[in-house]
């Protein structure tokens, strides 16, 4: 299990929440409160908008707590919309492939979670990934495949209705496959103006948590609170989306992939 | 265009191959003499089967000049069959489950070469992979996935015969890809008792380079020499497979992987 | 505050207690229980004696648990007498030159403890090293710089005599510097085959912990027990050094580093 | 013998001179045309300046050809004054403190050359760095040392005069050692608004290449001209500093170390 955190609001430089806080993501690579894995060793990225329509990537395979060149580049560069990941694999090899944030055009994406029975239908998995976008899977891990597939669902015109599709999806090959492992599915999305997180779990597993604070129209979304403020922060609940759309502000809503796949 | 080195025969130290010689492959990594690629600086690996069946493996991103571990490893690790490899990526990362050899139980693979229209066809490619040995898939080279179809078509059983059926639908994919990009194919492939060595490229295109040296029943099988004494070398032919088998010495045929298509 | 073990006896494969044991060294690695840092994810390395009179090594900055070739080497490197260490920086940076064991000619060393006030007092400790050996400090760590400095006080002749000597001189510059920082030595030194183990800190300070075990002839000595059998193992006491030379068997003996300090 | 490039003027990418030319730095590191090594593949380094008064740096062990996180920063930094250097390593190992740039408090440092006889003369060279300074040596290159020696001997007021004052110390330590080894110091110094480079070797030996463009008010310094607009470069003649500060323009003088030594 992984830490993540994700920013949309002014232009701020990195280190505001991936180096300095108390409980900021880095501390987190080496004690998170609310994971089951403690330790986040197993690579991390950083993910950032600027002045480009494309977002920059900064991967490593390196424990977060002890990458020099992440303090300076945190230190330095500012964006209005940055993902952070810390990374504790699942069983997919430590390479800066399968690093969280993955790019794709002008979206970006991370994940924080688990498919069930991933050995068994990876293959299916990567077949929803259309031959236009397979170039791109660089890595091994389920979250690429995923990613790609939510874009080839029409992710870039309907993120929030193609995640849920993907999601749908997903559930139904991990239920099919026979696993009594979960589908859990923690993941923010953005196009570099838009921010969308998702928190869900399949039925009768607890998803990953995860929270929001905002703040004279800064978000932040995150695995755990950065800082010994709790009270700033709000639960999103389980099978929730939060979204940031233009100047629309947050909204929070149910997502209901059970009736989808019902309905399927 | 990558570099390497097999041998098999009495037990020695691997640094008499890999960095000693006046033309080591560790010296070809940096000034490789018959390569389009001069600099084979992105990524390395050794392979090499001791008491265990299975073989062990070193795989390192960095150049292979400037990895201190290769140089203690090559002089304290003895074998009586390794692979050595340097690299130079035709576009897959530089990972280490990018660098060769590849292994999947007591079998070891390496590869020089180049699949032709690789991105249009890597699907049907990664489709010859039996299920049973997709997950084994950690890294996303064509070498590996040829090395996987390999075994998912026989090649514990028939080596050289699953590896010409291999190559011959290689050839016809990157035949029907409609690319005028080549199929060049200069692998080794080994179960630790026995090697097996292919030189071959579709028509029209010049196979790279293989040399071997038998000497006392000790054989060494090259890309290119890796020392001065050049009469003492001998090139495999162009559409030749070398077998060293058992006690039956060197075998060196011609394959007919054309008469394969054709077949077909 | 790192772990490490140190083995001599009968040829085994390292994976023996590097990476197969329930709390083996990987393991610790991961969860340390009777250290202040209980990851220890600082990079690693292993060192090992076999048919050449000096050692080979292998160092990673990963963190052990993620390096699939330590697995391999452990499962395929076998020795009579090794070392292998897991690294938790007390702030030098995380390079494979400051990874333990530390190796010069024949002689290894590894270390777990803190050289308090190390960046006042590192030219004095520096200016330990001889000219001869200067151009072997290839790292920035104390530890390596006080291996340097034990061979320059005669470690090749009198190894423990030479260790005790600087860590008297340590205990000096330490008390000179005015810190408050304790000087801490728990440490492992060998030419391959003999095997000291050293257990000291400085007055009203705790040493780290060191632990060993003996059976049929074979010893592993180690910062905690690699496994659940906890009857089985020992602890060296604070101030003793533990040696086994030649055929003499194991010797358990106080060090007197204050007397030697009091005696200058 | 490595390559580097400095650039002051307008903020822009830093793609336009590391990545993006004909002839690129990264180019370069692969196949420099002006250098004795033509592969600089032992690490690589960029550093900038932006809102802070301390520089950024990213310093990686991989080569600058192969790393993909360097494309994205070079794409999504920019700046008005930064440095990017390629290594091809002398002997030190190829760690990412022995990567330049070196920074110190807001100064930045790299260098090309060759100390001779570094070994003989580490330590004389180590003990011109002043106490303050000497945990900032995290490294172990001759060239970390000379810029903390710089620094030492009054770099922050007096940039020049006191990197002649070490070159002219550096060369008479070289001369002393007896070695025929050269003394080559190509380098660049700057504080974040004024650049410094310098061009010298000491007598009957050749200066390492050095370049520079200037339009509008933008300079380029470089080991070689990183495009092939050849007749727009100007050499920087053996023997002098060129300065760039605050608005006076550039200025080209000739660099008097002999005429020092022989005051001394």
């Amino acid at each position: 299990m992984c830490r993540w955190i994700a920013y949309r609001g002014e232009t701020i430089a990195l280190e505001h929440y991936v180096t300095a806080p108390a409980h900021s993501l880095v501390e987190q690579s080496r004690r998170a409160l609310e994971a089951t894995a403690s330790t986040n060793g197993d690579g991390f990225g950083l993910g950032w908008y600027g002045e480009q329509d494309d977002p920059g990537i900064y991967r490593e395979v390196r424990p977060a707590w002890s990458d020099e060149n992440l303090h300076h580049l945190c230190r330095h560069i500012r964006s209005h919309l940055f993902f952070a990941h810390v990374r504790a694999s699942t069983g997919t090899p430590t390479t800066r492939p399968n690093c969280h944030p993955f790019i794709q055009g002008r979206w970006m994406f991370m994940h924080n979670g688990q498919i069930g029975a991933w050995p068994l239908i990876r293959r299916k998995v990567e077949a929803m990934i259309p031959d236009a976008l397979y170039a791109s899977r660089v890595g091994t891990t389920d979250s690429e495949a995923v990613f790609l597939a939510i874009l080839g669902a029409g992710g870039a015109d309907d993120p929030v209705g193609a995640t849920l599709r993907v999601i749908s999806r997903l559930a139904e090959l991990v239920h099919e496959s026979g696993t009594t492992e979960p589908l859990r599915f923690t993941a923010a999305l953005s196009d570099g103006r838009n921010l969308y997180a998702f928190r869900y779990a399949d039925k009768n597993n607890r998803a990953n948590t995860l929270y929001f604070r905002e703040s004279g129209g800064n978000l932040v979304v995150a695995s755990e609170p950065v800082d010994r403020q709790r009270d700033s922060w709000t639960e999103v609940p389980p099978s929730h989306v939060l979204t940031a759309r233009g100047r629309d502000g947050l909204r929070l809503r149910p997502i209901a992939v059970d009736a989808l796949i019902a309905a399927e």
